[in-house]
């Protein structure tokens, strides 16, 4: 297995584009396209925000109710969210202007026979809430991606710019990994930056693959991985209306089928788990405003469901992200957040400590704080990457969380996001 | 029913008191007792955080065990949380020293015979999680309490003071009402201003009455009242390991003793109210570097339970918090706040508005933004009391919860905590 500097063009046969379409932003790009040359198995994770945005509604009656997808169209600066009836309206021109283009343009990127349908295209959007879609820029918008399709890195990485919206840097990966003899390719990119805290997926994610994998596993493959990356990470404990984690795979690979949960499917499995949680602590390193990554691990505990409970309250504290912030050790807001986290545990034998590049230190131990240097757990707290392990001293089952600090910058940047 | 600029010396037979024991601050008082002259009807609600300060566990024990009580006395600096045993044992100096200093001066303020015990004592600490208390300046602090009480409305208020920590001001009020021809009156201070999402009580209130009242019916009462006072705030949605809600029943009104649900009850539970949610929302309005008041109705809702849910959904929000700091009529995030809250519903049938002193607006309506003039928003917006109104068109309940913006001084005050 080995991870590289890549993205949503990594794997064979799949292509990306952007493009500036004025949505919102006037001096950015701010549409992405993603599309396989072959139909691809899809499979997806949504929010569990009852109030959906229109692409959430559209991807998850697509996902389920079809084989396979062409193409992901995305756009940042404008959520489509609480639009209504007509947001569902642009939502599908957005999708039918896509497949238009693309039949117009993938002579050389298709079958020669080949008819890219509407209901093949999935959409993505993330933005404002609440503001509809100019449905001329977003079907001239995808004219353009389509047009511009390009199966290089470089394609790869300007789509992965282009969906960002308050994120201060581009997110994406690319892992690969030997599936019956043949290279399998995983690629990714996701945007943050604030309403993170999701639940079944992250706020925008798109994952490619070349490996040959049946709709059922890969549907399992992605339900199974969520709960370690993306559902892990939160910045401000507002679970977005938009939250996509789309998959596309071509079998472009020509690796023996996965149909079952054989030795491919784990490591499969594993490949994705290295591209998703690879993506999860970007996202969370780049939570708005953030100065630092802020991970939670909380370990030997009895379930891996409580491990996760507990480690997703602390990163979500918004004391213990100040006081990340403030590089100031006080574990007190950390045991605190354990406590109110709905988990019943004994105090007593929770061990704290903190690590960093700095080092490791244990503050809190048998029901009270250790004689600890508070020079020493400043010089650790100042890392740009610092975590929290609770030892619950219970069993064998741990978890993982990622956030970030809370700043004055989370304020300044959501005190004034629509002007 | 009357409401008066009052507090826990209010009510007939309260004495209260304020000392500067030096436990944590230098330059202010931060020790404070509240006594009633003969034993009082005593209950309580408490933290529902599994990690719970020593005088939490201790008051729970003498809540249940004892039907009276004559004093809390309460500490500000340190919380005495996440403190072991080593806690324990400070807590109980620190009812002892005050049962003993007190049966050293309460000649004039007791019936000759009377004696306190160290279980007569009630305890309360705020402050730093993790610390342990010094049982000495504890103990010499009790002594000076017990000397200095006073039944003035002066010492009612040097205790609200004492106990403050973040808070920039006392939070306090009193109400009079009649029951059976008598005159009673029920007084409270309590103190904010951070993790603060009281789940069973807020972080630390005491409630004096001089109403005669049964034990089962005063704990009936603020069972029933917490729910829709201190359980209905929230700054920061970090609940505390010391939230405490205290009430002590004295009788000195001699009103006819309520020991059912009869028209008294309904009153005293009425003027119970008025006091609990006063002091409520000065908490709300004076969180952790708030600048605003930020309160949210929902009304029509199918149930009372789903309405609350619903109301603190939104108060809580951070991205709805920053929103209002920014007076940014963001509404999306508002609707998104509700639709993460657990509760299901239909967005079509809600229509959201925000009211201040400036005005009434509606901003969303039938799944769409309405024409609203962003100008007139932002004006109603930037008051010092705004609310937020979701009309959830399915029923006859509602409910209220009361939270602040986030702003830069939040991250200030939390990022440098306990230096």
């Amino acid at each position: 297995m080995k991870q590289m500097d890549g993205g949503v063009t990594s794997p064979q046969g799949f292509y990306a584009a952007a493009a500036a379409a004025q949505i919102k932003y006037k001096d950015r790009t701010d549409m992405a396209m993603v599309y396989s040359k072959t139909p691809a198995v899809s499979a997806g994770v949504f929010t569990t925000n009852v109030v959906k945005a229109a692409p959430v509604v559209w991807d998850q009656g697509l996902v389920e109710s079809r084989e396979t997808a062409r193409a992901v169209v995305l756009n940042s600066g404008i959520a489509n969210a609480c639009t209504g009836r007509a947001g569902m309206e642009t939502n599908k021109i957005m999708a039918q202007a896509a497949a238009g283009a693309l039949n117009g343009v993938i002579q050389d990127k298709a079958d020669a026979q080949d008819q890219v349908e509407t209901e093949d295209i999935l959409t993505a959007s993330t933005g404002v809430i609440g503001m509809q879609l100019p449905a001329d820029r977003i079907a001239a918008g995808a004219k353009l991606l389509a047009e511009n399709l390009e199966d290089t890195k470089e394609a790869g990485d300007r789509a992965a710019e282009a969906i960002m919206t308050t994120d201060t840097m581009p997110k994406k990966t690319a892992v690969m990994v030997t599936l019956g003899g043949k290279e399998v390719t995983i690629g990714g990119m996701c945007k943050g930056s604030g309403m993170i805290h999701p639940n079944m997926a992250t706020m925008l994610s798109v994952i490619t693959t070349d490996a040959r994998i049946s709709k059922e596993m890969l549907t399992k493959a992605i339900k199974a991985d969520v709960e370690n990356s993306f559902n892990m990470v939160s910045v401000d404990r507002d679970t977005s209306t938009n939250d996509t984690y789309l998959i596309l795979a071509n079998g472009w690979a020509k690796n023996p089928e996965i149909t079952e949960e054989n030795e491919d499917y784990r490591l499969f499995c594993q490949a994705l788990a290295l591209v998703t949680t690879t993506l999860a602590k970007k996202m969370a390193a780049d939570g708005e405003g953030a100065t630092k990554l802020l991970e939670a691990q909380v370990i030997r505990c009895k379930t891996k469901k409580r491990a996760a409970v507990l480690a997703k309250s602390v990163i979500a504290s918004n004391l213990v992200k100040t006081a990340v912030y403030g590089s100031d050790a006080n574990w007190g807001r950390i045991l605190c957040a354990l406590g109110y986290s709905g988990e019943d545990f004994c105090q007593e034998k929770v061990t704290l400590s903190i690590q960093s590049e700095a080092g490791s230190l244990v503050l809190f131990e048998a029901g009270t704080a250790t004689d600890y240097s508070e020079d020493a757990a400043t010089k650790i707290l100042s890392a740009k990457e610092v975590a929290v392990v609770a030892d619950m001293q219970e069993g064998c089952e741990e978890a993982t969380a990622w956030g970030c600090d809370l700043t004055y910058d989370y304020v300044k940047i959501n005190g004034d996001y629509r002007s």
